[in-house]
């Protein structure tokens, strides 16, 4: 029943609603997947979700060992290039998931931090950076209420018809 | 005695000396420090290291708590941007190295990664980008003879006056 695209289709380019990157730590651990699948339901209802096996409890920390480095690399930031919004939940640290942000930043695509808050704080990088909407949050009923609001600000509306 | 720079002092500009930004883990888990501070001590034979303090035992995870984030954040890149190289040492996962590897991609400043093979596997937007020199080792002395060998190839020499 999986609908999850490993290749680089690229039929979504065409696709008329709103493209959305969500990024999570894959190999850096995948304590927060259970979090990572929710906020991916929930950002469902504003478009398509161009990341969804971030979320897929399938997926362990060896990653899409199937395909090359190389190859998730680039159609990774294909992925990225074409999306309207970065969503990353950075609670697990992640070097792909900060890399991700960086380049979001530079080509000007909105990004959504989540952090859920705890002992440790996030990178500086990130609560320090400009080109990040940053936010803690408590529990996923506070990061959604997050989300909707800033998908607001942005100008993007939920169809709840995913 | 610590000398470590905290401020965006700016004197460096002027330097004449090779400019090396290392990157570590800070508030992502400081495990790796007795590595990063061998690596910044190595790295010293061939120029100026900006970040110092990422080898400092007594930087704790709680970062330079004294600092803004935003000001961390913007220290950082302005550092970034005026070295010659970026070494990161990857093996703990970080935002922050990650978004570090990333803009030094985009502003073509060589990059080197050092992961020390373990049980885990390094993020494949580090192994699997073409802007980085990516190596695993077993011990620090392997990384020394990396970093001896990837210099050259940049074409810098070690001056053993540090």
């Amino acid at each position: 029943m999986s609908e999850v695209v490993h290749t680089l289709a690229g039929d979504f380019v065409a696709e008329k609603s709103l493209c959305i990157y969500f990024a999570g730590s894959i190999r850096a651990g995948r304590d927060d997947v259970p979090t990572y699948a929710k906020l991916i339901n929930k950002l469902k209802d504003y478009g398509k979700v161009l990341t969804e096996h971030v979320g897929d409890y399938h997926l362990s920390v060896g990653g899409q060992s199937f395909l090359s480095d190389k190859f998730i690399h680039d159609r990774d930031l294909y992925w990225l290039r074409n999306s309207q919004v970065l969503v990353a939940e950075v609670t697990t640290p992640s070097l792909g998931v900060g890399y991700e942000i960086a380049y979001a930043n530079i080509w000007r695509i909105p990004v959504i931090t989540l952090y859920k808050r705890g002992e440790k704080s996030v990178s500086a990088m990130i609560s320090g950076s400009e080109g990040c909407r940053h936010f803690e949050y408590e529990n996923v009923e506070e990061a959604y209420h997050i989300i909707e609001i800033e998908m607001v600000k942005l100008g993007y509306e939920a169809h709840h018809e995913s």
